[in-house]
């Protein structure tokens, strides 16, 4: 069953939810947004869902130390560069379009839906890009950038190693001064070995762009002592072209679950006098920039969750649209009933339906958060849309990931038997979307994220201003004067409560012995997103009765359901967030079966 | 990481939760269970649990219209019969032990969990043997039972086709009479195709005893016109040997998600003149002889659900144990800590344990249900089991199947990264646990059993009686003075009153629209699956306590997180069990992206 781009639900997004075409959003039009996200979704379409069940079977190969991608993945890739679909958010002096990062987001969740293994590699090059923006110098810039942007080269994240997963402090790999270049720059050299580099290396590009994290001679243990090395698989020449090759090279590639044809590489840098590259910020900022990557991955493996959860829904109602099994009761013509007619498959499409929908609107928020933190008019504009991004960037990671590991499960429900059979391709997009729980940050560490650093920036304003936006939406809810609207908004207003309930017991524990509000960081992850995930079907809900959008009614019973199926259970999570260290642990090893 | 047989969780379930040593216990004693299970486990351990991830691997193969099961099966097969571990529960006229039904349930858990691919085939011979027992005329129980009883032989179910999966009324494969046997039983010829069929075709034993569901001529549609057949792969001769080879094979194997092992056929039945069979039980009484099979094969798959959450419980509390990374808040030496300090770790581990032990309680107290619906002393005592066996059955199948796949994706989860790589083996067991929530009746279908057929039986009474022991159970917890027990009794008893109060609801909402109530089913027993779940664990620690068990703290803190986690949730589910099928059909086919 081919995928098609949700134009008319990404618009509706981006329009009701995210307000993405209000103030901030520089030339970006309805009408614009329209086309570039039916040009990238004809794309996705035509070019990469054809692929997806290819690569599935076909995998990525590493020979000779090389990496060979699946059949039709280099030309793909090709097609994706000459569309500039890589260039929509970044600043035109690069070669990019200047467009909002929440409309690059919309069309990325076409690529990943598509095919979630060829997406990755433009999501890794993002990431490197955002970085050498931030942190690059202006030769850096101007030498890789534009190269990144059209996707002529790609880039990678390195961060992980063996006994450094989530605790990425523990990185070994050295680097260390060894000359300088003419204009004064010094130059490194880079020795170690980095495990699930993604896309670490492939045949598709011309060069690629590893980011490497390493500590340099006498730099403090753990994060501080941490920088951030721009290290080439070829090194520019003297005319910025691919020359040199350097020091690196794949050396494993995992053999995972899902996501067959994204190559999941160890990298060995160094070895003979060890790799070539160059500082990335100041010595020890490698942190800080590794985070600019990291908030942006964060965010672009959230939308991977929707995207994943779209795609198989689609497949989903499609199937139940067609396959005929037994008498339904809201059927009244004899012979068996299409099983979408059975109240029971229906629950399951709608559950999966609302939960997108909710998922990509906190995506979308989040991304307009971060267009405004770095586009609104005034100071104390541009800081609270950070504070909002930084707020919602954990949410949207762990929440919409795991929606889309219960969404493609229910896709496969739907099917029954069929859903179990490779040859249908829901049970691709169950393997497939159970890395997103895990990488880029696990959604357990982003549960800590969000529980300490996160409710405690600037006294809890992020969270308190999150709460005030909740309410004016719940309170705009009830003028609409519609039944609905008003148990919607009794809710969401429940909802909102808890969860600022739990907001101030949970900042108490984290300042107190830390160990109990860590114990229910994740219930109260999941509370923060279901209450997130109803604020923006319910603004969806307010604006699109406001404007008259056809569309709002549907809207209203999206929400409606979500209502009472998500919210509802809200209230009821205080018990596990605030249960405390001692329940969680109160087992010993022994009585935990070990030993 | 190797398996090893929970053996002192399952004798504590048994004791304390099941009270399978109780009355209608027969012969069974705890040390007598001891030995069984201890036997069984050592058993799965060495020879099941080594072959779980070749089979993955490897698969099983159709060549030339017969199966070949992978590398080491046929041995391992060999051994469990000859350790007589088939025998377990059946008459001892037969062959069998004589043991209740629970212990065999134990039993089987463990060789579910050290391979599920494998332990399919004696699963789907329990179910002939039942319907052979309930339903065969003693000429064919004198031919077969022995030998399936001994392993000799095992059974299959052929039910589903095509165009009926989940409704079996559905069934064009036909059956006529064609002469009769020296003895005057008519003898019949069967022509049809099967898919799904679990071990349909192998090379583990010397004979195969198909039980298919078939159609006689005249017989009237739906499934009042379905009759039972037994087909054996080869037709017995006069000294009850495999003699003539029948016209039936294997035509075609899925491709699947997990299991590989476990080959499922497409059947072919006739072709040539017919395969030839022999009623079981009346002609047009397959749908009763069918139940036969299905209720012992639900509780069978609602122990799968317990069986690989346990396995991959396993692994995760040993990675766990062993893995280090980062600082944790309960660890006061420098250096990285083992995972399991860190609480988001731990809660997940104690999520996983909670969930299991709730689960396996359910399936045993569905098994000692089962076990005294035949051998209790009085007939109230024989019906009020069978209501309870009936009432727990689609709770057992369900929702044990459903923690299935949450617990073996946890223990993805608490792996990290390792857990996506397959060499790892926590991801085998994501991709197996998936297809319990599908076969033997989807968990929809399980939702729509409890909430019509379970929920009306008797007036209502499956549900009062199962109220007032949970009850019973709450007061007696309350009598241990103990805070933290007494938190347990609030909890349970407020989500028994939700349950109450749905119950209601859902009885007079399945007694007039129908609609409504089917759109709320699937949440109603998820609540009847969380009080029962808790009403097994307070069982557990009232017994433990009142037997001073040294095991009873720890019940208890077990069951303690469940109340926090779980329980807490189970009001709150009222909304979506309520919502009724406005909200569930609001959205058109065209707003659920159809056309």
């Amino acid at each position: 069953m081919t995928y098609r781009a949700p134009v008319r639900d990404l618009l509706f997004s981006l329009t009701h939810v995210a307000d993405a075409f209000g103030a901030g959003a520089g030339s970006l039009t309805l009408e614009l947004a329209a086309e570039v996200l039916e040009q990238a979704g004809r794309y996705a379409t035509e070019v990469l869902d054809p692929l997806n069940t290819v690569g599935d079977r076909h995998g990525a190969k590493l020979v000779d130390d090389h990496v060979l991608t699946a059949p039709g993945f280099a030309d793909a890739y090709r097609r994706f560069c000459d569309a500039g679909l890589m260039a929509i958010p970044f600043p035109e002096a690069h070669g990019g379009l200047g467009l909002p990062r929440a409309l690059a987001l919309g069309v990325h969740e076409t690529l990943h839906a598509a095919n979630m293994s060829f997406a990755l590699c433009p999501m890794l090059s993002l990431g490197a890009i955002e970085a050498l923006l931030a942190h690059g110098t202006p030769a850096q810039q101007a030498l890789y950038l534009p190269q990144l942007v059209s996707g002529a080269w790609t880039g990678t994240m390195n961060l992980t190693e063996p006994q450094a997963g989530s605790d990425v402090g523990a990185v070994r790999t050295r680097a260390w001064q060894s000359g300088t270049e003419p204009d004064g720059t010094p130059r490194f050299r880079i020795e170690g070995q980095k495990t699930y580099i993604t896309w670490g290396d492939h045949d598709v590009a011309e060069n690629i762009v590893h980011l490497v994290l390493a500590r340099l001679p006498g730099a403090p243990e753990g994060t501080r002592g941490l920088s951030l090395f721009l290290v080439p698989k070829f090194l520019p020449d003297a005319e910025g072209r691919p020359g040199v090759e350097n020091d690196l090279r794949p050396i494993g590639l995992e053999h995972k679950l899902g996501i067959h044809a994204s190559p999941t590489c160890t990298m060995q840098y160094g070895g003979g006098e060890g790799a070539v590259g160059w500082l990335i910020g100041p010595s020890g900022g490698g942190i800080a920039a590794m985070f600019t990557m990291m908030n942006s991955a964060r965010l672009n493996v959230g939308l991977q969750g929707v995207a994943i959860a779209e795609r198989a829904y689609q497949r989903a109602v499609t199937y139940a649209a067609e396959r005929r099994q037994g008498a339904a009761p809201t059927v009244a013509e004899p012979g068996p009933a299409r099983i979408l007619a059975h109240p029971d498959v229906r629950r399951m499409l709608m559950q999966m339906r609302s939960r997108i929908a909710a998922a990509r609107g906190i995506c979308l928020l989040t991304a307009v958060a971060a267009d405004r933190a770095l586009q609104a008019d005034t100071d104390a504009e541009r800081t609270r849309a950070r504070r909002r991004e930084e707020f919602l960037t954990p949410i949207a990671k762990a929440w919409s990931t795991d929606i889309g590991v219960e969404v493609t499960s229910l896709a496969v429900q739907v099917h029954g038997g069929m859903g179990f059979c490779e040859d249908t391709g829901a049970a691709q997009h169950f393997r497939d979307a159970r890395i997103a729980p895990i990488y880029e940050g696990t959604n357990g560490i982003q549960a800590i994220d969000l529980a300490g650093r996160k409710l405690s920036m600037a006294g809890g304003a992020a969270l308190s201003e999150f709460l005030e936006d909740v309410a004016q939406t719940t309170a705009a809810c009830r003028t609409l004067g519609n039944t609905r609207a008003q148990r919607l908004a009794d809710r969401l207003a429940a909802a909102a409560q808890a969860l600022a309930e739990a907001g101030a017991w949970m900042r108490a524990a984290m300042a107190a012995t830390r160990v109990d509000g860590l114990s229910g960081a994740t219930a109260f992850l999941r509370l923060a997103g279901d209450v997130a995930g109803g604020w923006a079907l319910a603004r969806g809900v307010v604006s699109a009765h406001r404007q008259s959008d056809p569309l709002a009614t549907d809207a209203l019973t999206l929400a409606g359901f979500y209502g009472e199926t998500t919210l509802s259970l809200s209230p009821g999570l205080r018990a596990e967030i605030e249960m405390g260290a001692e329940l969680v642990f109160g087992l010993d090893e022994a009585a935990l079966g070990l030993g």
